[in-house]
């Protein structure tokens, strides 16, 4: 357990001023007009008094101690202010100020100074370029946001300062309170794992985020606490242009979105991707239970509304739930399927008869209700009654459509805090959260490993691997030869055709006469080939001997032709075609080794079909990735197809997650295609990037 | 042309009432309080006077010409009362009363009565089961909704009744006007496509459909006015559960969606799949000009909003626009790159300077402005800038995101007519929208084809293939046997596979020999038979005599086995694998000849990578539609793979359009797969059904 965040009883404002115009005057202001509790100390060298409060001209001068500054002085200045804050033992800096790693070279050697100032000392630092912070439950607004929310257990850390402005004015509009507002700025020393690991007591957290800092921390800390505390992330960048903005806002290069999604979504976080979801689903989530399960009711006064929101609903991966007969009965007035129509001249006392109904039924795990403002609509009385369904403990989101009308339905759902919407779609996208959110706790059996050191096959076999590396290591290769590949996935039992490297023609006809059988396949291995086939660099069903020279004479001639550095030729048994999958591991340099499942082959970028988890990973776990792919019904046995063996590709997973832990060297390893029928499996191309090799990204494993 | 819509100058409400819980009595109360100009005649047994206006008791009493009539009394009564109004001649009755059709089939007999009672007669019918109609223009709410619009030349149609109350509520608080609202009901009579057609001086229309009647008579008024006049569509019930809500609620079956979606955006029609997405895109589509491309420039206060926005922007096929030196010199204060972060401390001058730096760039088409509440931030002053940037003729949205602070800036907006929203990502879809409505009209040169009567094919093989359907015919066949298959396709110049059905297995060793040659295929046609490679029917890449008997026997067993009716075995060339295509045609119900493209074989279902389009199509046209599936980059040759002949693709689908065309007798086509490589094309497998065979729906197609 980790202490308390901040107890602050005393801050000093280093930059204050009288000015109304400067931020310096505005922080000042905000303490003051916040009534906050404890002492103010405002650091200014030209007035005595701020706002009636007498000033200093150092934090030194100050003669008790001050458990937090805020620093808003001129870029150029804060080293020198720092220093001082650091003399007189102040845990908590906030460094307002920008022009830092935002600005470039010369502001990143600046933020570097910074954090060789506070080196080995007592005080952290929040910062630099942020808006600030706000903690309700002390009345303090250490922060040039001119907003003081109320007290609500729920903290939102932003590494946006403007969207967190946005944010506190649409809280305080929607009747919600916050805990913490923390401002990230460029993280320098604090970042969102810092506050995310103390903020254990919220009852909700949100977080805006540009980049994750330390991504492994980042999901070690969602193990721990995301099954008690729902964090919601809308994490930015999905898109290169995108990355780019933040590359010029905030000076940080953004991570490749689709691991970073699935990474935080193993981990429990709550994944969203626009502002206004982020908004929206805060507030049911700070409002209502969670659902049970993923059916849900729809009541509605407006048929067509019901219906299009039944489609967003099934679009969501939500279900409608079945009613039983006798909630049929006592729906007989209004229509008796779900969604429920109750018709446009329902009046309040339907609603609620409706509700009532539904509610209690046992496949409803959460109620939506719909209104539109029609001649007999009870506006304010139905909506008196949606909050008084909250007995009934399960979640209920309300949608009224229209515009003057029913902003007083939507207003009063807000004080009895049943959140509500102007759409049903943005009701349901909020629901989906809220239902993946609750199956992602419920999957207890899931629970994620630890990290063993090593595999059972390590013991054994580490020596000769070593030596493989060795070998590849002396050539100066970044990639693991043919023969070494093959060594190593017969050690960790990976399934693989029968393979030799020739170095002449005869040599081939000999391997297959010998041992590899015809039809065989030849083929070019070279560590700079990724994409064999695309130019012709594999012959395969050969059925001769006459066949297999020719082969051999072809590719020799394209070597040559195409200039393939260490290439060699290398014989294999043919195997019959069965479906194509990929199955790969590789370093993330934030969130550690990736494994990945999918559909393979010529159709790998075409199908997009791929799926990613950090490991390790349970055998479970792995089952779980490979349902989630658009190949998984074939491979379990759709139309008429024979079922192929699931274990066994999870063996090969298993396999490739072994390797990754047990040598560092490896860089990312590439199994494509994977072939797969009912009653085999071979790994018919390996390959194994060495970690020495640069650039080796994820982005190599969907390559073939 | 056809003549304006309706020209009322005398109303009769039919079941009028005197108390004011009574929809007769609310429909007499909107006439009067919208201050209808014409004359009102309530029809009423019980009351004297309602609202100080004489009532009668029958229209036939009415001493003057009607223009309308509203039926508002029990549906059992409505059957008379409409007699009387057709006996009085009126050209337009309105019925509001339910119990038809949307109740079962005892109100389906019923609806059928009215259509009875109107036949041959000069009275059209609006409903039943519906909310009435608004014609701002003229001050007239015939309607019992219970608001009263100012006039814009927008019109709203709408299947449901409720979301046009939502809608006018809506309409109003948004600053917002209205020309017609006609609540279209059960659409007994008049239906969505004679309001489209009449509705043409209209600059805007939204519709929400749960079916559409005539989609081929939808598609030609698309094909006439869209182009003038943009049409916003929210069809209802992408899912499935939501055409069985739809089914319950208006007693209509719904068609296929994905059909629906591609047949009205070929025709013109803005398709939104949301209740926000309709009433958001109209607002935009009502105040700004269209974008002449799709380069967007952002302007935010907020860099975190403005990276979140560029993410949606990129998604929704957006893109930022680039800046020119000059303007980056002008907005050195700011960031220079799009998208342009003003910074937090902007005042309503920065952004003014940015906005007219930035919207007179030649790349940027269009503006969107994102601003949060910060401490120096002047919310209506830039509000108001805002809007004067409508004299650069570009589309301007805005985006406001907070909560009371803003909430002043979004109404001056609005009545600055600059369409804004809370969250950007709501702005970005808005503009997608328009963009793509754009880019329709900008398509000049894609002059959708009126129909030739006969293919150029037609003269010379029509007579022979007429004989082939007629031998089917006898034989009780619903598909076309393999043969005369094959004596179509090339008289149609479909390039197919050497092909010859064998009675005998000696015959087929015969027909190698003499014409097809080694490697060879055999395969099992049945009439009943459609994924053959599932159950083993199809057996490739035969080598030899040996082998080809072998295969014979097992196919011969496999028929025994498996009871196939009227099957063959039919021997043909062997294809050497290429890309695997499906091209494929149907006859929709609702929308006539469909064409089909994608990516065909084993993937089809798994890629569901299928494009659909309303035949006739020019082959630029079909050129599009081949460049839209995700195949495409692959036939044009990514990844190092040879270019295929697209058009030779081309010549296969036109091939397809023209058997459609010439052929009545013709159902669905099917050929999967089309194998294509650099330098071949052959249509592997064809099934060709006949007219007679029942549920020949568009969803055979994807089948192989």
């Amino acid at each position: 357990m980790v202490r308390e965040l901040f107890n602050v009883r005393s801050v000093a404002v280093i930059g204050a001023s009288e000015n109304p115009k400067k931020l310096g005057y505005t922080i000042v202001k905000n303490l003051v007009h916040y009534r906050f509790r404890g002492a103010i100390y405002p650091i200014s060298l030209h007035a005595q008094t701020i706002l009636g409060i007498k000033t200093y001209t150092h934090v030194e001068e100050v003669p008790r101690d001050i458990d937090l500054a805020v620093i808003a002085v001129p870029a150029a200045v804060v080293p020198e202010v720092l220093r001082q804050c650091v003399n007189k033992v102040i845990p908590l800096v906030i460094v307002i100020s920008a022009g830092f790693k935002e600005t470039g070279e010369q502001g990143a050697c600046r933020e570097q100074q910074l954090l060789e100032i506070i080196a080995g000392s007592n005080t952290r630092l929040l910062g630099p370029n942020c808006l600030g912070l706000i903690d309700a439950a002390s009345s303090l607004n250490a922060s040039f946001a001119a907003n003081f929310p109320a007290y609500e257990p729920i903290s939102f850390i932003s590494q946006s300062g403007a969207l967190g402005a946005a944010f506190l004015d649409w809280i305080s509009a929607n009747h919600l309170g916050i805990h913490y507002f923390i401002s990230l700025g460029n993280k320098a020393d604090l970042d969102e794992n810092y506050f995310l690991e103390r903020l254990y007591s919220d009852k909700l957290i949100a977080c805006y985020l540009e980049d994750i800092k330390d991504g492994q921390q980042f999901l070690q800390i969602g193990q721990k606490y995301n099954c008690n505390r729902p964090v919601i992330v809308l994490k930015a960048g999905r898109s290169a242009s995108a990355a780019e903005a933040i590359r010029s806002h905030t000076g940080v290069l953004a991570g490749g979105y689709p691991l970073t999604k699935a990474a935080l979504q193993q981990y429990g976080y709550i994944v969203v991707e626009t502002i206004g979801d982020l908004f929206h689903t805060l507030k049911a989530f700070a409002w209502q239970p969670l659902p049970t399960f993923n059916r849900v009711a729809i009541v509605s006064n407006a048929g067509g509304a019901a219906v299009v929101a039944t489609d967003t609903l099934i679009e969501k991966g939500l279900e409608l739930a079945d009613l039983s007969l006798e909630t049929q009965n006592v729906l007989r007035s209004a229509s008796i399927h779900n969604p429920i129509d109750v018709a446009g001249d329902a009046l309040s006392e339907r609603y609620l008869q409706v509700m009532e109904a539904v509610l209690q039924e046992e496949d409803v795990s959460s109620l939506l209700v719909i209104l539109t403002p029609q001649v007999m609509t009870e506006i304010e009385k139905t909506a008196a009654y949606i909050g008084g369904m909250k007995k009934y403990g399960k979640p209920i989101l309300a949608s009224f459509i229209g515009g003057t009308l029913v902003d007083k339905g939507l207003k009063l759902l807000d004080e009895r805090k049943v959140p509500a919407y102007h759409f049903p779609e943005t009701a349901l996208n909020v629901l989906a959260a809220m239902t993946w959110y609750a199956s992602y706790r419920q999957r207890t059996a899931y629970n994620l490993p630890t990290p063993a050191l090593k595999s059972p096959y390590y013991e054994e076999h580490h020596a000769a691997v070593n030596e493989l590396y060795q070998q590849a290591r002396a050539l100066g290769l970044n990639t693991l030869p043919q023969v070494s590949v093959d060594e190593l996935t017969r050690r960790y039992h990976i399934a693989a055709p029968e393979s030799y490297v020739c170095k002449q023609v005869d040599q081939a006809v000999l391997c297959v006469r010998a041992s590899v059988g015809y039809p065989c396949v030849l083929k070019i291995v070279a560590p700079t080939l990724l994409h064999k086939s695309d130019i012709g660099a594999v012959i395969t069903n050969i059925k001769d001997e006459v066949a297999l020279r020719e082969a051999y004479y072809q590719l020799e001639a394209l070597i040559r032709e195409r200039k393939i550095a260490d290439a060699a030729i290398c014989v294999q048994k043919y195997i019959e075609p069965g479906r194509q999958l990929i199955v790969g591991a590789t370093r993330d340099a934030n969130f550690g080794t990736i494994l990945l499942f999918g559909s393979g082959g010529i159709y790998t970028e075409l199908l997009g079909d791929v799926v990613r988890r950090v490991a390790p990973l349970e055998r479970a776990e792995m089952l779980t990735m490979i349902s989630e792919t658009r190949i998984a019904p074939i491979l379990e046995g759709m139309r008429g197809q024979k079922a192929v063996d699931i274990q066994r590709i999870i063996d090969v997973i298993k396999a490739v997650e072994y390797l990754m832990q047990d040598y560092d060297f490896i860089q990312s390893i590439d199994i494509n295609p994977l072939l797969v029928s009912a009653d085999s499996i071979c790994a018919v191309d390996i390959k194994i990037f060495l970690n020495s090799a640069k650039n080796h990204t994820t982005d190599n494993m969907i390559e073939h």
